[in-house]
């Protein structure tokens, strides 16, 4: 019979080491969280897998990027040469990478980095017809999860996920929506970089698009709103759940994605490390509608996994408290 | 002739690259701080040398810590058998660590990892007379500067320091209020643990204290309030200055001394990278003297360097972004 690791247990092995009680706040904190994720008192994070989704939007068909739908081909040939700023935070972190075509509105190339998932050559535009078919959306959700799981048995101890896709925010900002709720204009940003015209053309778009359906449901907000790599990382926020892997939340896309996999799953929200606090609008109230209060805020609105790869050395620095540090008895008995 | 690396160059490199200008935030800041300090468009961030400077207080006969003199010397001990919770952190992120013994009242063994810079054990009881005298203080400081050059000779890319003194809070709030400047007793926080007793006991002391010199001068602030420690720290900070090497400073205690260097040296502010927003009071006031916003917000109290570690990741996340990521315009010309 396993002995269960609890909440209480971990704290106590924390309050016992030498120093004061509580005095490394959120590492204790993550330490605690980790250890009763993985049901250890000597978790491990040391082994980390960045897997970045990426997908294609039918929504740019209505302009609602600054940038055009072929820079998410680009930027995933980009991410398979090792040279987006996401492999050069893996570099620096010591995570591998893993490119996964979730939607990609292009045939391409095979590469070793590059896992082929595709459901569709990106989504249809949400504006004017639901995103995708029921049979995609499962179909993307089940990749997710098979993806993560891969991921895990290829030895990761935690996961961050990450996404590529123009027009994501867009399709992000319906999910959070529907799913927070809040109220759409609470939800839509600059993304990319809008000027003020073109953020209001966004909300234009986007208001249409949600008079289109109410759908409240999370696999029917996926199906209308939704993004292929958005519906791919839920999946993959609960195939990490089923394994009892925490894994790492980016930005805004990211979020809304654990959003989704949360309303679907409530428990899910206990494996979901939200990283960062984005500078898009909208993000910290998605980050409250699920109590979240993230690990850095450090004015950053990329996604590619930038800002999820940033808290994987925290998570670490709360796993190494656990494995050999002394405790306050034996300091003061001299038997360090 | 050298060509000076200017701020704006290096800010022209990063808004070249595959992203949208200033999507990564703080950690552009970074880089470019950091290629300015080092004066090189690829700076270094991997080789990292920890040093915990420890010293004793007078202060603490008259009870300003909820922890007795003697733990100084145990953690100490603890720091160099490799447990404490800094080791944890240092192992995390790969720093190598030294203890500096700038003043502990004890005569202690030879260890590998132990440097004797000791100026004397422990300070005089500055709630009654001067901490130090001027040549202690001085002494102190060269001191404190050859550790930080020693370190670098040593191969670091980067300084954190850290310190571990039982009453160094004590010290350090003074330090604040004389050099931020600041009232005395916005300076007084609960240091390593006090109850409200306690807490307005440590007020009443360091009150009179404070009315025993009125001393604004960096040098005489220390010398009368200061910590051997502290002042050693502050020699540190500008020994990196001497060779533009970036110094991570910690919580509450390392920003008093980078405070006090910062006041002697106004050209010192360039080189500190304030790690975090400590939970100690105070700690948030100080950072505002010098316009200084710290990296990361995490409730950490603790000391021994274990906040300037976790900020460690972040830089060098940041020398990474320089070195390898393709510009935009290799991305849309297919050139990656």
């Amino acid at each position: 019979m396993t002995q269960r690791i609890t909440e209480a247990a971990v704290r106590a092995h924390l309050d016992a080491q030498a120093r004061p009680p509580g005095s490394l706040g959120r590492i204790e904190d993550l330490a605690v969280r980790l250890a009763v994720v993985q049901q250890t008192m000597k978790p491990q994070a040391e082994a980390v897998s960045l897997l970045v989704f990426a997908g294609d939007h039918g929504l740019t068909q209505d302009r609602v990027s600054a940038y055009p739908s072929e820079v998410t081909q680009a930027m995933v040939a980009t991410l398979l040469a090792g040279r987006a700023s996401a492999n050069a935070f893996a570099r620096a972190i010591g995570a591998e990478v893993r490119i996964i075509d979730a939607g990609v509105d292009a045939d391409l190339a095979p590469h070793p980095l590059l896992v082929d998932a595709k459901v569709a050559r990106g989504t249809r535009n949400a504006a004017r017809e639901p995103a995708m078919s029921t049979q995609d959306v499962e179909l993307a959700i089940a990749r997710g999860s098979e993806q993560a799981i891969a991921a895990l048995d290829r030895g990761a101890d935690l996961l961050v996920l990450g996404e590529m896709g123009i027009g994501n925010s867009a399709s992000a900002a319906l999910v959070m929506h529907r799913l927070a709720p809040a109220p759409l204009l609470d939800c839509i940003g600059v993304g990319t970089g809008h000027d003020n015209a073109g953020l209001a053309h966004k909300r234009a778009v986007l208001t249409r698009a949600s008079q289109r359906s109410d759908a409240t449901e999370p696999l029917e907000v996926l199906r209308q709103f939704g993004g292929l790599e958005i519906a791919m990382m839920a999946g993959a926020v609960l195939g990490a759940l089923d394994r009892r892997a925490l894994v790492v939340i980016d930005g805004f896309i990211c979020t809304a994605a654990a959003l989704a996999a949360i309303r679907m799953r409530p428990e899910a929200r206990e494996v979901c490390l939200f990283a960062h606090r984005s500078a898009e609008a909208g993000h910290d109230q998605m980050l409250k509608a699920m109590q979240a209060e993230p690990l850095l805020d450090l004015g950053l609105r990329l996604g590619e996994g930038t800002g999820g790869l940033l808290a994987v050395p925290l998570i670490r620095a709360a796993a190494a408290l656990l494995s050999d540090v002394a405790s306050l008895d034996d300091v003061l008995a001299g038997r360090v």
